[in-house]
């Protein structure tokens, strides 16, 4: 079980689902969102960069019925506002987007707050200033976000583990067969865009990654 | 005097400026905001549609306290975090942006909220739900936005003035030479773009527009 640092709000498995729609096929997204809770991701987040703040209502106040019902947590990418209009359990800031102080005044003490961070420098003031957990990436090359650095690999995710005790989500270019090295070199979870949204069977997809990310923690800490 | 519909706070003129630091020939922020400022801009409102969250935080710093200090309101476009961590005295949303129910409840009541309208029914439902003031455009061609609707031209205008008792900004390829038919088909005041901070002397361009809205109000009132 995950728990988030600041607001102590449990995660109930390891697999962070990122939306992406230009990368499911055209599929509905209530389809895709079902289909990710039912394969047991603990956390959804609505990342749609180039949509208006209108769809993205429309579309968040689906993501939060359905994952209310089912205990997944629900997080909004970079904007605060619609995270707070939505309800959302959380909201996630890259390092470009408003300061963590910012964000935690806006959003209070009851949300989570996940901050991006690429180097030990950045992780360490993510927990310093308050937030949840971090998103460390790219572990792997991906070609889901083109604005994100070059991939930094296990190295730095295995120096954030030692310089943090906020839990880690790896994020970039995970997939079934490498995700147990992402978590045996420090990382809590794992944040996933095409191996699970792209997937032919969504569900299975995220079944899938749920149960070796599980099967690579009881390995560590054995 | 201009008063905002909801929340009654007064504006100092008819001269609302929108930045949009392209058009200003790469001057210091606060060198151009200083500039609407001295020449008697009512509102100054901070757009740049290209930038991060943690740019805009920054700029928004220096222009909240530039126009604290003057009695000029500052007004930020689409985001309401951002408008709320700022501080400012409004935020402006589009029909695409957070709808105005959720942006109220987000802002609470002492937050302007400006709403783009192109016809009477997006002017009459703003009213309702709650808007300060509106805005109104293009009424000229222009070169300074991309995504807006083609030019609805002064009738429109006319029509949204018979429609709605809110504040009216017209906008869009507003000029010193054509203002004055814009105020005298209904509209309390101008919003500009490059016709200030393109303008070589900025203040003066400023301070030339606020005196034509006097005017043609004025002359309007006869």
């Amino acid at each position: 079980m995950i728990l988030m640092k600041y607001t102590g709000i449990p995660v109930r498995s390891g697999l962070y689902v990122v939306t992406g729609m230009e990368f499911s096929g055209g599929r509905p997204y209530r389809e895709v969102v079902s289909a990710c809770i039912n394969g047991g991701a603990g956390i959804i987040q609505l990342r749609e960069k180039t949509w208006s703040a209108s769809r993205l209502i429309q579309v968040g106040r689906e993501i939060r019925e359905l994952t209310r019902k089912s205990g997944t947590l629900f997080i909004v990418n970079d904007r605060v506002d619609l995270a707070l209009a939505l309800e959302a359990d959380g909201v996630h800031v890259g390092q470009d987007d408003l300061p963590l102080p910012v964000v935690r005044k806006l959003a209070g003490n009851k949300m989570i707050i996940g901050v991006s961070a690429g180097n030990p420098r950045e992780a360490l003031e993510a927990e310093n200033n308050g937030a949840d957990y971090i998103g460390v990436g790219p572990v792997y090359p991906t070609e889901t976000k083109k604005d994100t650095r070059s991939p930094r690999g296990l190295e730095i995710l295995a120096e954030i583990r030692q310089a943090v005790s906020l839990p880690i989500y790896a994020i970039g270019g995970i997939k079934l067969h490498n995700v147990a090295p992402v978590i045996r070199a420090g990382a809590d979870g794992a944040a996933v865009v095409s191996a699970v949204v792209g997937a032919a069977d969504i569900a299975a997809a995220a079944r899938a990654l749920t149960a070796e990310i599980e099967r690579a923690k009881k390995e560590d800490s054995k």
